[in-house]
């Protein structure tokens, strides 16, 4: 390894520049957006005037992007959004950036916007931290704070980075709220993509990650054109940074090396393992929490597309990471969910008492580019607190748990219930549009007997119906006597395309007649966690008008409600379409 | 190993025996069945006197037990069938056995049904060939032609097997049809499940498996209630026999060999590896062609409940195999389909040429005892080819055809077709309910200049819709400019069940924008093989009418159609429902 060449270290990103970046998408055939329908021209934003040929704002809204907008969930004021990225706690912040392009409602020109927060609920925008640039877009990758100054990068303070002129700041993005300085020393390793290349870049930023410089050549480059998302750790026991990033086509996760962030030294491959689908992507690996004592190394792959369920999944596999190789348990994979809407989980770094919390993109590439809302698209997970516990079978699991939602509750609006019979349901109103967070606990009662198996209504199912006034169900079960979960959003009318799948199921533990739920419902967004988050479910839901009814239901056998709240929440985000 | 102790080899099988064996089921809690419905007594068919309180007819016929009978895949003419068993050629002909309850709507009190055939389509019913006893249910299993007599069994002829006497023939069961002798020496292995044990039992056959008489003792239990699904073949280059059955709780395949097919010694196990679920079941391990030469060695496994997809899915694992251990080449897995009605696969034994072909259960066991048709449930798939070929990442992975459905072709239908412009479509009438296969090879058209990603309808895709009269439709797509295909049930409103997925897909060879589509469409069933049989879609369909249209169209760029057939196929089973 060499020191850094610090004559010519790099450039300072300004908006300007990036909103002057050449266009086109590596990811996939995207052409040149082109200005979109009809309607009257939407000149509440200023339009940077150097972009030739490009749209330069965002689609014109419609009531469909305000019924869909989550007031919890993180989305982008305007324009894509897909994968999480830079995740890192700077020691008051957290930070959360994420592929974007302000403007359209496509993928493509991706750019890494910015929010942070101090409960990863409350999210305030950034501007743009890392442009596109003519070396290519800013595709995927993770964040460090770099205390010690291993890369060197921040002895030298660099002129303070030039802020962006009102006139070019994106659209509804608010002004940065004030970070405190002197700054984390924050370092961002991501990937520049381009037709012909995808290499790793590194950026520093000495205003604690709100703009950024870029090192002047990429810090790993293997030639290659299927090589991304770099992930990025200090990893103690052998005193060195640690990149996992995907050799995509290959299905392997490469291991890197460095004492830098600058140097890179090739340590192993991880894979091919599991289900390859087409492309491997957003590798992440962290040590986690064992219920059982100590910590399990898990590495987390994101797939696509392919995935079982279709289109884009994640993968994990449990085990042991050595500073050089990373080593499976056992040749078993589990999946982050059962639905298909939770794709390049990325975890925080830099948590204080090594806390694993994951936040992953809530859709899926099958269809993120076609949902009804328009002027915005993507969204986030909630923030997971993550675990690991033993199954039934003696595996070890991945537990998802939604973080520090208990501070968001409102009103308990559940009426008592302690038996439901057979054939019978409870209904509670649901203020429309408002989210809300259902905890229930139920066991079935034992089959009746003489009666025959299998015949509809006759198996023995709890059901929680969300419903609205078109008669639209979002529907979640338990049959009990097969111990299988659903999620059906297949009656909802808001959106049908074909890959759209309508249902997912799980199995749980066999032979058991109790669960619980924890639900949120959040917009178009539904997380589902049950058993304590060792099944979790997460879904993009389009109904036609909102949920306005909750309806327990018992068919086939009697149930027993050991505990049932429901909470509505209060909105974490200030966004178009939610009330002040 | 002993000689085994012929002095009291076993028990000869009769179907009054069968009938009056003690009910219960040891797959689930399956209580009893009682009397169906309310509708006139059916007593057209003959009902034993001597199984008190079970139920000894079948479910009434209705309208939708004929809608829904396929006129190729195998059906039973009544009852409940699921895994085939004992599949084995003995030379003349094909044999067939299946699990098996010729009266209930469900499973349970399962019984080896039996048909045999010289082409794998048109089947002969056969008696019921394995009942159940006091020691259990007869579980799945399968069988092999002891030419050489290994297991001895063969040497002092038995009384000739006595014949079910007419009134207590099952319902609906023809007649045997002759089978040449002398026989060959066929041999069962399956597994006795009782609630407490699940342990192997040989039966031989010495009227080529039409009749079967019992070894008195299991000849392979280790106490277990999760050891079953024995599958035996005989390895040449160890010359014995070997046997894989599942541990299914452990999630592991046991494997045995034996010189006598009655002494068992543990080799290996495989496992646990890949997708887990609740329970392996259904190993199967087989030499198949790879088309660079040569053969690999394919473990397959069934599991059920827990498949990403929902229930039930069989994962397959290529590599080799010692004959002590299967080593599979990768960790890396596959599914034999990308739907969710492709269940527990078995492959012929003793093929001429070692021809590799299977069978599966077209079902899953989520819905299987709900389904619309009651009088009959459970269909097989086709007889399959199955050969390995590279795929684009080069993954030696498993290519599925339909065997000899050529020989089942009747009239050509299609209409020339060239080209499809964007937006245009072509219709061709399809007659009610006569079964079709359609062939298609297709390039879709270079995306046209200017077109923003994404939207609806914009995408490029070529859709293969079948539709009826009351507008439901069943559809076929590739989306061109992401290389996936779909296959969509959903608008299909003959079932909706919360586990009845409605969409499937997968992603096919990335950044390529011709396909070609083979599937046969018959009754409740559809099989589609994409690309030459390495991407396959096996489904459940339940119009509430039969599809009459065929409407082929092209969304968002045109398409060259290479080549285009379908043909009507004629029918193959004699069956309640399928006119003469």
């Amino acid at each position: 390894m060499t020191t850094p060449d610090l004559s010519r270290r790099g450039a300072v990103f300004s908006l300007a520049a990036a909103l002057a970046a050449p266009i086109g998408s590596a990811r996939g055939a995207t052409p040149p957006p082109t200005q979109h329908g009809k309607s009257e021209p939407d000149t509440s934003h200023p339009e940077p005037a150097d972009r030739p040929g490009a749209s330069t704002k965002p689609a014109p809204k419609t009531a469909a992007d305000d019924l869909y907008r989550p007031w919890l969930h993180f989305t982008p004021a305007t324009g894509f959004m897909n994968d999480p990225n830079g995740m890192v706690f700077d020691g008051t912040h957290y930070h959360l950036y994420y592929q974007f392009d302000p403007f359209a409602p496509y993928a493509g020109r991706v750019h890494w916007g910015h929010a942070i927060s101090t409960d990863m609920l409350h999210w305030q925008d950034q501007p743009i931290a890392i442009p596109q640039t003519p070396a290519g877009e800013a595709f995927s990758g993770s964040a460090v704070i770099d205390a010690k100054n291993t890369c060197g990068l921040f002895t030298t303070p660099l002129t303070p980075a030039p802020q962006t002129p009102p006139s070019q700041t994106p659209p509804a993005q608010p002004q940065a709220a004030p970070i405190p300085t002197p700054g984390a020393n924050l370092v961002a390793i991501y990937t520049r993509a381009s037709a012909r290349n995808q290499s790793q870049y590194l950026a520093w930023s000495t205003d604690n990650g709100r703009t950024f410089t870029e090192y002047h050549t990429p810090v790993l480059d293997i030639g290659s054109n299927s090589f991304r998302d770099p992930k990025v750790f200090f990893h103690t026991p052998t005193g060195r940074w640690i990149m996992v990033l995907a050799k995509s086509r290959e299905h392997k996760v490469g291991i890197y090396g460095s004492i830098d962030l600058i140097h890179w030294m090739m340590l192993s491959d991880f894979g091919p393992t599991g289900l390859l689908g087409v492309d491997y992507e957003c590798p992440n690996l962290i040590e986690v929490p064992f219920d059982e004592g100590g910590t399990r190394w898990v590495m987390f792959v994101s797939v696509n597309p392919g995935a079982p369920q279709g289109g884009s999944i994640t993968q994990y596999f449990v085990g042991d990471f050595n500073g050089t190789e990373f080593i499976a348990h056992e040749t078993t994979i589990g999946l982050t969910d059962f639905a298909k809407d939770n794709y390049a989980l990325q975890c925080f770094d830099n948590m204080p008492n090594d806390e694993a919390v994951g936040i992953a993109w809530l859709s899926n590439w099958q269809y993120c580019e076609e949902l009804p809302n328009k002027a915005w698209r993507g969204v986030m997970t909630l923030p997971r607190t993550l675990s690991l516990t033993r199954d039934h079978g003696g595996w070890i699991r991945l537990v998802q748990m939604p973080r520090g939602i208990e501070t968001l509750r409102d009103r308990q609006i559940a009426k008592p219930l302690t038996h439901l019979d057979a054939g019978t349901s409870q209904q509670t109103p649901l203020p429309a549009g408002v989210p809300v967070e259902l905890n229930l606990h139920i066991t079935m009662d034992e089959r009746p007997q003489g009666l025959e198996p299998g015949d509809k209504g006759r198996a023995g199912r709890f059901i929680i119906v969300f419903a609205n006034e078109n008669g639209e169900t979002l529907s979640i079960g338990f049959d009990a006597f097969s111990s299988q979960i659903w999620l059906d959003r297949s009656d909802l009318h808001g959106f049908t395309q074909p890959f759209f799948t309508g249902q997912f199921s799980t199995a749980l533990q066999p032979d058991k007649r109790d669960v619980t739920f924890r639900l949120v419902l959040d917009a178009c967004t539904l997380e589902l966690f049950v058993d304590g988050g060792t099944s979790v479910g997460t879904a993009l839901v389009f109904p036609s008008a909102p949920l306005t009814e909750l309806r327990l239901e018992a068919s086939g056998a009697g149930a027993t409600i050991h505990g049932l709240e429901v909470h509505t929440l209060k909105k974490a985000m200030d966004r178009p379409g939610i009330p002040a």
